[in-house]
């Protein structure tokens, strides 16, 4: 049986997973595979930490480029993250000729173009099936199992900190900052938690499911990205009340102008399935034009979940190494580069608005001319005395589906108006088949 | 590029949509794959029949052994359904060289392993994803995307028909034979629904998902299959009002007896995601030791769903016929032959009861006393006045987790009681991770 060797780039929690996976399961990935697995080398940052995973007799160094150089590594497997240091060693094991498996969505996301050329150069292959929702098999599903349809959309929570934070929000007397503070303590949300709460991280992601759905380069930059730290609990709480929750979602569609690739909160109906993900996990939906809508649910992070997939990710790597028709990066072995990624303000959503008005009869008069006044109808419409400020009412709307674009320039002359009281709240509403 | 030719056995509404598929795609087929596929010959029943799907030069014929002994064929795609004929021609097939890709799970489940066996001694691969679950890849998910875990258990929602009807029944004033007579009418159930709503179907599938999970050969003889048919709207009812729903699943887990492979009623926790699948839909829950709870949802059958499964295959097994190192159909090279099946009555599960009592003091405790004497406790006990019978009480409880051979023993005493008014209702409780 061939055995095909391992270099590893990054030993913590993932790193040690794999390890542990690959010692305490190599029998049965024999068994699946037809070939052996063995870590040759493993490159840390500290070779005097302690470590919870044995490696045995595999040798450590704290010099990575002896990993990318090592002549008998066929595989280099990254966890060590960031898209520095990682981006060099990756590019000098493909100039080495060696395959990539890793789990690392900003350096793919940021510089998957650039990686994937290099290797389509070289013949060599990159696995990253870790890079998105941790230990669900969406890449997999979007580049293989899905491979027969046209993807319409691809929607997701891609980030397990914030659909913890939008969960715990429902309960009662929590807001933001408070869940946020017990994030932190449970080490679901790190002590800068703007990667995730701002959408960055699930941009990264959001970023690649695109890719993959549409067989187009990698549009990071092009990803319109808004977080979750203005939602309140009462917008959580209206939104319940009318039938919806909030989610944070990554969606990539196809729209007439081109691809919309975007990162923000929405309020997803109570039967769309996902509207029942809650807490640390993720899922992603996805639409094809024959199989209709799909999802896929698992957890999102963690040593466990994440090393599943790196392994599962080298198992591929080992196959795709021995095959004539390997699966390419991104499903298609020519991407559509007059592949378009259009502003957000060309997109259409319905939209939830929640604003405070001082209670004058006719303040409703005013806001439904100046949204007529673009084109937009309301929906359902609900007002109630605000708590926090007795002389004002809690206004909040749902309206129909109109352009980004109508919505900002209905937005910009409400907040002229002397009647509304601060901020106008604004949620864009998903448009999703329940079924 | 090269051409891979297709040969179709069967042209009904899959078979329309598989061409339809390969004709509208090719391109992007071809993109992603470097190979390009051609339909060189389709047998049908009745050349006559006009059909929906253009089959443009592509030649039919009534002789489906034209197709199999095919000179030019390399995969032949089988759509015919049946466990007959449809396996006498693709034995043939396989002795021919040829590949298949079939969508029949009657026929895998019931000899695949015989099947299996023929292709590899042929060097030849089986693709049927479509079998399961319809346009879901889980088939692609267990064998490749959680191929790092061992699978503790699968549980799915597997058949539309079946959930089609459980999720109307919560409709006022349904009943199982009503909300079948409307199935029948709008084409979810067939004229016979016996092999959907007693779980003959979903036992077929139920087999071939437990042999993925678990490395096993195809045990359908030993699935334990109970329908849904006695199940009442009443029990619905009493199921959501305490937190669950009823699904009728396929269930597979590894315990310490051995293999435990049923289908039957479940509660399940309002919780658990696969709670909140309704209608038509299917959904498959994998817990894998490494990865967790992960869940795959989508529709269960239809032309569209079912085709891009089909396609999918098709992709797939070109892939695995330029490999060195190709999947196996069941996911191992060796499947574990001392792999026990156990029997239901070994299996432990937690129960619903409810059943008529005539409304005498000192039934419950005489119930209680029956349970307690094998070691089951009531973790929930509700009685109310029943509706039909004036004169007796409905009572319904929850027991705690208890061996289904000590369940058996108590219903049997309990039947005898003179208090209890006609049949003892029992559905199994899930046992599942909410996360």
């Amino acid at each position: 049986m061939k055995t095909i060797n391992i270099g590893l780039l990054g030993f913590g929690t993932v790193g040690g997973g794999t390890v542990q996976i690959l010692q305490e399961t190599l029998g049965e990935i024999e068994r699946r595979l037809g070939a052996s697995i063995a870590v040759k080398i493993i490159a840390v940052r500290d070779l005097n930490k302690p470590r919870a995973v044995s490696t045995g007799e595999i040798p450590l160094t704290d010099q990575p480029a002896e990993v990318v150089n090592h002549p008998e590594v066929d595989i280099v497997v990254e966890l060590m993250g960031g898209t520095g240091l990682a981006k060099t060693l990756l590019e000098q094991a493909i100039e080495n000729g060696k395959h990539i498996v890793t789990a690392n969505k900003a350096l793919i996301a940021e510089h998957g173009n650039e990686l994937f050329a290099k290797a389509q150069a070289k013949g060599v292959h990159i696995f990253y099936e870790a890079a998105v929702a941790g230990g669900i098999p969406i890449i997999k599903a979007l580049r293989e199992g899905l491979a027969a349809n046209q993807i319409e959309w691809v929607a997701g929570i891609i980030n397990g900190t914030g659909n913890y934070i939008l969960t715990e929000m429902k309960k009662p007397g929590a807001d933001f900052a408070s869940v946020l503070k017990v994030a932190q303590e449970l080490g679901y949300a790190e002590a800068d938690p703007t990667f995730d709460v701002e959408g960055i991280d699930a941009a990264h992601k959001l970023t690649i499911l695109a890719s993959i759905a549409f067989g187009i380069p990698l549009n990071f930059e092009k990803v319109y990205t808004e977080g979750i730290s203005k939602i309140t609990a009462e917008d959580i709480q209206f939104a319940e009340q009318m039938g919806y929750q909030i989610k944070h979602l990554g969606v990539a569609s196809r729209t007439e102008a081109g691809f919309s690739l975007r990162v923000h909160p929405t309020l997803v109906k109570n039967e769309v399935l996902i509207a029942n993900v809650n807490g640390v996990m993720n899922a992603v939906m996805a639409y094809g034009n024959h199989v209709g809508p799909t999802l896929y649910y698992g957890p999102g992070a963690g040593a466990g979940p994440t090393a599943s997939a790196v392994v599962a990710d080298i198992i591929d790597c080992v196959r795709a190494s021995e095959s004539q028709l390997p699966v390419p990066p991104l499903g298609y072995l020519t991407l559509s580069e007059e592949a378009e990624v259009v502003e957000i303000e060309s997109v259409a959503s319905a939209f939830y608005l929640r604003f405070f008005a001082k209670d004058h009869a006719g303040v409703l008069a005013k806001v439904s001319a100046i949204l007529a006044e673009q084109g937009i109808s309301i929906e359902k419409l609900h007002q109630e005395p605000c708590e926090s400020k007795p002389e004002d009412a809690t206004v909040v709307m749902l309206t129909d589906v109109v352009p980004e674009s109508a919505m900002n320039a209905a937005l910009a002359e409400l907040a002229n108006l002397s009647e509304v009281d601060g901020e106008i709240q604004r949620i864009r509403i998903g448009q999703f088949d329940a079924e």
